[in-house]
């Protein structure tokens, strides 16, 4: 694999081979075959703190790698290796806290009709994860990012198809990750990263592979996910595929705060080059004064915002053929026109269009799809009717943000809630004000959607993430000695518990 | 649909009509229509409770048309009902808990690096849920059985696809259920029953429809997930499919309690004719004379047990078809004869063979799948070695059984918790003594297992079986007056909650 300089186009070095399936098979094997390793929590515990710490102390090295190969920058890349140790030791944290074994127990009751046995259930880790990396997250959501976190974290060994845009930092990240579980006596094929396209279609097939996580397109997504699908055995795909992110403004909210709206939606929309999947692709304007100041506003700012580099050069020439395909719609106007910059940058631009556009299917559909890039469309609206059959049309998104006027965020029976409403069903976060790009990486956090979003009810972030990787087990009047800690009568690890009915924290 | 009585396999009465795609199309959005009806948790325990006092109401005329239609007997399908009935008031009780809806708060933090928003997260309903109900319980994993209870306590209005052995069970059942609906204030169209082949190929197709629940064969449950997975929206589609239930018999178990265990076996595998998906299929006893002398109790007691009717012609001949095929084996012997019986029973029987018949593939494969019917397979292993490597060819299963000796019970590092080590992977519910047949309704409950038992992680019965229909989504910055009562501040209704990492409950 070459690991290629965005910024200039020329290959870098050449790290690492394309992996053949013979590398799977092995890859795989390996990892099935130390899965029993991972049983102990402490050891998990100090394997996610040991990754953060070695991620940390190779820190320069791999900033300085993955901003030369994603052109992201080093004060973002920075961040993000930040955000990617959090995530690690957060997920020890919860290995500690155990809530997530959803441990329900049911003693023996003779008094019923029928008596009711001993149960005891708990949830045990499904096996060999796959996981595909993303191409604009080199570290949070790559190689040690949070899918491998919260694999290793439910007890799951993981074999990691890298990127192809970032091939040098999968490499350094792996190596921080294998060193890790060295450090606790580990075996090191608890990860893996291998690299190339076909190698990601041998994983999927894999029989040893029990689950796999992705984030990506929704072509790339959706092909491994009837893959899945597909086998003799069909495993849980968790994809994160696309998202449009619509953004609803009200009446109230533009008179309230036009410039102020204008502006953050400028930010939000080209953070990252516009290259985050919570990117606010869609923004829903009232039609009139208040809503043209809005629009003036992101135009004036996005004047002002720098051309960048996109991740790679496939990008950009989607990102430029799809701004292309948008703006010779009829009725869809540029006011600040997208596309090539100097040298290999793209400039941030948006587009706007009526609302009845978008109203009767037909090409027009082509702005309900995410088009990755510093892009967004400005739908403007005629009334309320107009805009609740807006939303009707949309797919599912991991986003949908709501802002409000100060007296429509007061009221529960009013035009606010009844919009809420209307957003919650579209998307697996609401927002309300603010800007859906920056994911915290927090327990109530969810990260996904319905389709297209995600291919499963799951998020790839927060502490719910684990869930993914683990299935529940329920045992029937096992003797007390042959239980797991988790399930003894004494709790010995102290985990929360369902108990009778009764939890016990 | 014509109900027929597999007692004579005469038509009883002609029952409703097979669904056109109309129907399906007019069932499914009717009950999108009405889903908002059951956002109020109120009237689903409402529901539910009525749900449960309906089909007592009626309990004399259902429990005397499904044993017409399914001959399963008048005790053991009230039983069922109550079963049933049960169930529906467990979820009502599981409603008033709350804890299902997994709320987790964390409040924001401008400490932190990034700041952290407020996020509030919880799950809502997915929307309309397609139910298949089963051949072998008219009632209990019917109509109104655990994916509708669970279904409707979630929130989510359900269209039934009715099982083609019992329509007139199904009829009634159904307008039990919109009886319910109406008497607690409910659109009757929480709940559909529909009949016929075409319709529930058309239902998995229905954009409206958000997830599917399945009981039945591996033949149709793929089929139809399948389906599901190829949609333009995949939705999930949660199938109990085939089991085998191994058994596993110690050499100490067999010394001490040969007979009691033989004839154990004997009431398991017969219990309902051998039509439960939990009919321990496949027993591993260990060669000598211990293992015979549990055999020769088997054949004994089996000697005992009056011929039965199976659920319909189709079942029958698929079960003689099996039965032969199996008894042709090499190396397969019967030591009592399943087949014919008087008129229309078949009499059950069982199977012996050697282990090593089942190490290498090939035909014998033939005995790791599920027959459906009263019959079982008893495979002598040679030793654990043997035992070892027949386990590790099994496929997924809805339960493993394990009998051990006095003292493999009482040692946590002996030969019982080495072979419990070894059945978890292979099972949703691990059994130590007793037999699987019988699903304890409560919430520690896990029926469900690797595929083929499931078609995914989840369980169809107990109080997690409502994690099925739900989806999560997250609040953030949401103002309080907007926000839903579960994740007001005040908690209004006193739900389990964690909050900043802290669990209330």
């Amino acid at each position: 694999m070459w690991s290629v300089d965005p910024r200039t186009g020329n290959q870098r070095e050449r790290v690492a081979a394309e992996a053949t399936a013979g590398d799977v098979d092995g890859a795989v094997r390996a990892a099935h075959a130390v899965r029993g390793a991972l049983a102990d929590r402490e050891v998990r515990i100090a394997l996610l703190r040991a990754a953060a710490d070695e991620l940390t102390a190779d820190g320069a090295r791999i900033i300085a790698t993955a901003d030369a190969e994603t052109a992201l920058g080093e004060a973002r890349l920075t961040g993000e290796l930040g955000r990617t140790t959090g995530q690690l030791r957060a997920f020890a944290a919860e290995i500690e806290d155990g809530g997530y074994l959803d441990v329900i127990i049911d003693r023996a009751d003779d008094s019923l009709t029928p008596p009711r046995p001993d149960l005891r259930r708990y949830k045990i880790p499904v096996g060999v994860v796959a996981v595909y990396a993303a191409s604009n997250f080199p570290l949070a959501f790559s190689v040690p990012g949070g899918d491998t976190a919260s694999a290793l974290a439910a007890g799951s060994p993981v074999v990691v198809k890298a990127h192809p845009d970032h091939p040098a930092t999968s490499e350094l990240t792996g190596a921080a990750l294998r060193r890790a579980a060295a450090k606790v006596g580990l075996p090191e094929d608890v990860v893996t990263v291998l690299h190339g396209f076909e190698a990601g279609v041998e994983l999927i097939k894999h029989p040893l592979v029990a689950a796999a996580g992705f984030t990506g397109s929704v072509r790339g997504g959706r092909a491994l996910f009837d893959a899945a699908a597909a086998r003799p055995q069909p495993i849980p795909f968790h994809g994160e595929l696309g998202s449009l992110n619509p953004v609803v403004v009200t009446e109230a909210a533009a008179g309230e705060k036009a410039a102020e709206i204008g502006a953050g939606l400028a930010g939000s929309m080209t953070q990252g080059v516009g290259q985050f999947c919570t990117k606010p692709g869609l923004v829903l304007v009232p039609a009139g004064e208040a809503g043209e100041q809005l629009v003036a506003t992101l135009a004036k700012r996005l004047a002002d915002v720098a051309p960048g580099v996109l991740l790679d050069g496939r990008m950009r020439d989607a990102f430029l053929a799809g701004v292309d395909a948008r703006t010779r719609l009829d009725g869809v106007a540029a006011p600040v026109a997208a596309g090539e910059g100097e040298g290999r940058t793209v400039a941030a631009g948006f587009l706007t269009v009526d609302g009845e556009r978008l109203l009767t299917g037909g090409e027009h559909d082509l702005l309900l799809e995410e088009c990755f890039g510093p892009i967004t469309v400005v739908v403007r609206y005629a009334d309320t009717a107009q805009l609740t059959a807006l939303l009707a049309r949309f797919p599912g998104n991991l986003t949908a943000t709501l802002h409000l006027g100060a007296a429509e965020a007061e009221d529960p029976n009013g035009r606010g809630a009844a919009l809420l409403a209307e957003l919650t069903p579209l998307a697996g976060r609401v927002l309300v004000g603010g800007w859906p790009t920056g994911v915290a990486v927090t327990p109530a956090q969810h990260h996904g959607g319905p389709y297209p979003a995600s291919t499963s009810h799951s998020t790839s972030v927060g502490a719910t993430a684990i869930e993914r990787w683990l299935r529940p087990v329920s045992y029937q009047n096992a003797p007390e000695a042959l239980l797991p800690p988790e399930l003894r009568d004494d709790n010995p690890l102290g985990v929360p518990r369902r108990v009778n009915g009764t939890r016990q924290v």
